[in-house]
């Protein structure tokens, strides 16, 4: 099967130019099919505030209110994706920047409310790539943002670490699928202020014991079940990395 | 050649859910491919004087500074395509929401500085409809937001009448193109209160009387200017109707 590398970058290296770009760089030097999903966090939490929404996250996760929604729907669908595909266009890579309403290519039902109401945040439940693999086939390089739809005309706000995981295995089935995640740090750190402590590898059951000790926490939690569970389904390799290492690629290994 | 309808849904028409919703309605029922360009302009200086920045236009075009190139590539890239697209899937048409600088697909410079700096607004100086074609001839509906790119990496505002025309006269190379112009008003009023003074046929010769004897004005001149060059550059037929109108074909024919 044909090589396709899925990156999904976020954290600062989205919303800094110029880690973005070194990203970019990366990229566009990676060889055969290839497709990126950006996050946007903290622009979204930018603009939010300057249109006086106000952000609330529960566990990481963003509650997306109405007015919420309508301010990551212009970001993530907007004004990031559009100027990444404008960056890619001009080092010479044929993007076409689309969200998972786009193409039917991911359906997600709201998250049912229990103890918290994330408001309109889906669940994926269900990837749609026809249409995507006769872009990828064509050399076209898919850039996209992490917002789905319900089939009913709702747009959803969905995780983009989710979103990567969602697509690779989905396409694990046509492609050998390699799933970077890049954001600021170096890898799986045992201590996230010293790179030194990065973890080269890490199995299931090793992210079990440092999730019981507290060691591995917060924002990486869903990266890495995202990660094994896009393994399981027969995605080829996955990585944690940083922004500098897509072609080198150092960093942290899911076994 | 197949049949190409591209419908260009601008004004109030996009800003008022009830009239897009019966404007997607008459989309969805034309037969044979499809494309919808859109405008909102309206939503942009909404959302503009909500963030802040002023908008600011000059012969019914905008001017746009850095702050106004991020509302509109917001606005017209995600919260108005994605809208579109979302609603539109709901209705079982397989839309994918683009610009101009995805696929490469409409190249600009931007607008040189004489009496007036317009900031980033693009002239169009090439469309590159290949990956475009392939989506279409696989039943995806495009719909394009009035973006483009200078291929450095720079987004530019560009006319969402002037985008349709170029797409269209693009595509009558491939296509028997059919330009619909859609917006509130049931076409060209000579009297622009009283819907009886519609005309049912405009050619370029009265279209100059009209504007010499400044009957004709405003944001209606683009338009036309726009229609008839798509006429001499080989498309087949330009229309100016209202969004009740798509299916029956009434408004002003150009001719």
């Amino acid at each position: 099967m044909d090589r396709l590398t899925i990156i999904k970058v976020g954290g600062k290296v989205v919303e800094d130019s110029v880690s973005l770009n070194t990203l970019l760089d990366q990229f566009i030097r990676i060889s055969g099919y290839k497709i990126l999903v950006h996050g946007g966090g903290q622009t979204a939490t930018e603009i939010a505030a300057r249109l006086g929404v106000e952000s609330q996250m529960v566990n990481g996760r963003r509650i997306t209110g109405e007015s919420m929604l309508e301010v990551v729907t212009m970001v993530y669908g907007g004004l990031v994706n559009k100027k990444i595909v404008a960056q890619l266009q001009a080092k010479g890579c044929n993007a076409i920047g689309i969200s998972g309403a786009d193409l039917n290519l991911i359906s997600a039902r709201k998250r049912p409310v229990q103890d918290i109401d994330y408001g309109f945040v889906g669940d994926v439940s269900d990837v749609n790539s026809r249409e995507l693999r006769i872009l990828i086939n064509e050399n076209v390089v898919p850039v996209i943002a992490p917002l789905t739809h319900d089939g009913k005309g709702q747009l959803l706000n969905t995780n983009a670490d989710t979103i990567a995981a969602e697509l690779a295995s989905e396409m694990s089935s046509f492609y050998s699928v390699y799933l970077f995640y890049c954001f600021e740090k170096k890898g799986v750190l045992l201590d996230p202020s010293n790179d030194n402590s990065m973890l080269f590898e890490l199995n299931a059951a090793e992210f079990q014991q440092y999730q019981n000790e507290k060691i591995i926490s917060a924002g990486m939690i869903p990266k890495l079940e995202n990660g094994f569970r896009a393994k399981r389904k027969g995605v080829k390799e996955v990585l944690i990395t940083n922004h500098e290492n897509v072609i080198t690629g150092k960093g942290t290994r899911l076994v």
